[in-house]
């Protein structure tokens, strides 16, 4: 891969959330040559002092300086924010995105789950959001330190009032452009929102179940009443999602699933972290969405109480040592 | 409470798995004249040097002597064999059964869940089978010491091929007098079936998600989403159940688990202790029945192929080190 470009285009971004996902990508923009601001939280004394540390299958290397920022009042406004903090903290957005958004600038969602654009929306105008879904291995193991386990395809779509289909639009050919500089594989998606359900798919039962039953992936895969319960809950999803998936694309991620390395998912490295579940973003804005669209969800109900039951009490006994 | 009885009544019973029912319940007859013969695991030492200790809200006592046993071909045909074993040993009552049972005897199974009674009768015959359903709190705390929380009603039942109900039967009424002098409210059920179901509507949501959730009832109780699961987990109890139960009794168990001091549910308590879970008696046996009668119960079988997971693994684990 190219350390830098011969012809270093203007294009400015905004990293909100330097963590296993931001603090990932926004490394390699930087590596291809992008202007790349980074919004960093807890880890920012580290990431002054020794910049972020990338251990990747793709290779190692440290990023420094790092462009590292506590507020983003401080941040140049950029042409792309990413957003890539977890949705748990999404209510900070009106005030983290204005500041840092130029006036023809977009921002761009990296988040699991469902209705976050339509929120971001509100805030910064319907023409100026984009989503994409990562497909990624990665995790932030210590402070400034991000471990890239494999894969990192993101599925690129442009927003639009109510979710209608954009096609390709001639910004994200552009943003895309970029990201495959920085050796990111970039899927341009015509429909968002196909996209958004069909990660869905795969999320919804493994990320759920997981924290329920204290499993990975393989573990779950493994046992035949999970399997058969994850290939329930993935129908549900196909048949109360808001675009047409077919019933193959079931068979497709439980293939696929069974190919992978034993993994944590996300939301159980949350749970476990002590960290708030995304339950909203996953379940909960789906479900509504279902069940408005009159789709029948009892599993998937079921592991919506049941996670929120479980955040709960783990936020619970947090506080009391806090 | 008497210790004794004047006319001491010539039925002797066996006790098949002396733990926190088998021990409490064998103990209080003992105490009340009866001749009792108690089939003891791993306690026999302690049992046999120190008696049975009964911790009780009722009043602590130590039965002692206690006539324990550990093969049951060394114990004397009884009139009434009690089977208080968990149903996850039941694979050995072919075996227990026949050598402690009188011919002119009756075996009175005071397990939970759902159609022991049937399999006892193909061992013994469908004229020598009863049940009985236990509302109380009782636990083993140690070997040969058993702790009574409180209650201790059990509501007792003739079986008859298929579950037809048999009304009140004449040795219904003289086992009833025995417990009833021994201290026990027994309340006699014309339909034993209806019994059992009933008990399953509080069994199935609390047992089951006690484990999956590593909850109280007071926890579930309190969680607006829980309680919300536990209502429509017994409302798919009562819709499947195989007797009419009215949907006046879910408020009434709702209101009476709100009243209760917090408690972990026996399989609850199993989990803990790593012994295997009581999942076919009480999830599996009912599912099997509610769906070949037509039910629809996803949320409940979503609950079962949980706990099959859970269970499983944890004896895996356990395995590791013994």
């Amino acid at each position: 891969m190219k350390e830098t470009s011969p012809s270093r285009p203007d294009r400015s971004y905004a990293i909100l959330g330097t963590g296993a996902l931001g603090g990932f990508y926004g490394s390699r923009l930087q590596r291809a040559g992008l202007d790349v601001h980074f919004l960093v939280n807890s880890d920012y004394q580290q990431v002054c002092q020794s910049g972020l540390v990338v251990e990747s299958v793709e290779g190692d290397f440290t990023l420094n300086p790092v462009k590292a920022y506590q507020d983003v009042r401080q941040m140049p406004p950029c042409d792309v924010v990413v957003v890539t903090l977890k949705t748990t903290n999404n209510h900070l957005l009106p005030q983290l995105l204005p500041p840092v958004l130029k006036d023809s600038g977009v921002v761009l969602i990296l988040q699991n789950g469902l209705g976050v654009e339509a929120e971001v929306a509100k805030i910064v105008g319907d023409d100026r959001v984009m989503g994409g879904v990562c497909y990624i291995g990665s995790n932030k193991v210590g402070p400034g330190h991000i471990r890239h386990l494999g894969y990192g395809e993101i599925s690129l779509g442009d927003y639009g009032p109510d979710y209608q289909p954009q096609g390709i639009t001639k910004r994200m050919v552009q943003i895309a452009g970029d990201w495959e500089r920085a050796g990111i594989t970039i899927e341009m998606a015509t429909d968002l929102l196909l996209v958004r359900w069909r990660k869905l798919v795969w999320n919804i039962p493994f990320n759920g179940l997981s924290v329920v039953l204290d499993a990975r992936t393989d573990e779950m895969m493994a046992s035949l009443e999970i399997r058969n319960l994850v290939e329930q809950l993935m129908r549900e999803v196909v048949a109360g999602a808001e675009r047409y998936i077919p019933n193959s694309f079931i068979d497709k991620m439980l293939y696929h699933t069974e190919k992978i390395n034993p993994y944590n998912t996300s939301m159980k490295l949350d749970y476990d972290r002590g960290k708030p579940l995304e339950v909203e973003a996953i379940f909960g804005n789906p479900l509504r969405a279902a069940t408005s669209a009159g789709a029948d969800w009892p599993r998937i109900a079921m592991l919506y109480q049941q996670l929120q039951f479980l955040n709960a009490k783990k936020m619970a006994e947090i506080a009391k040592f806090t």
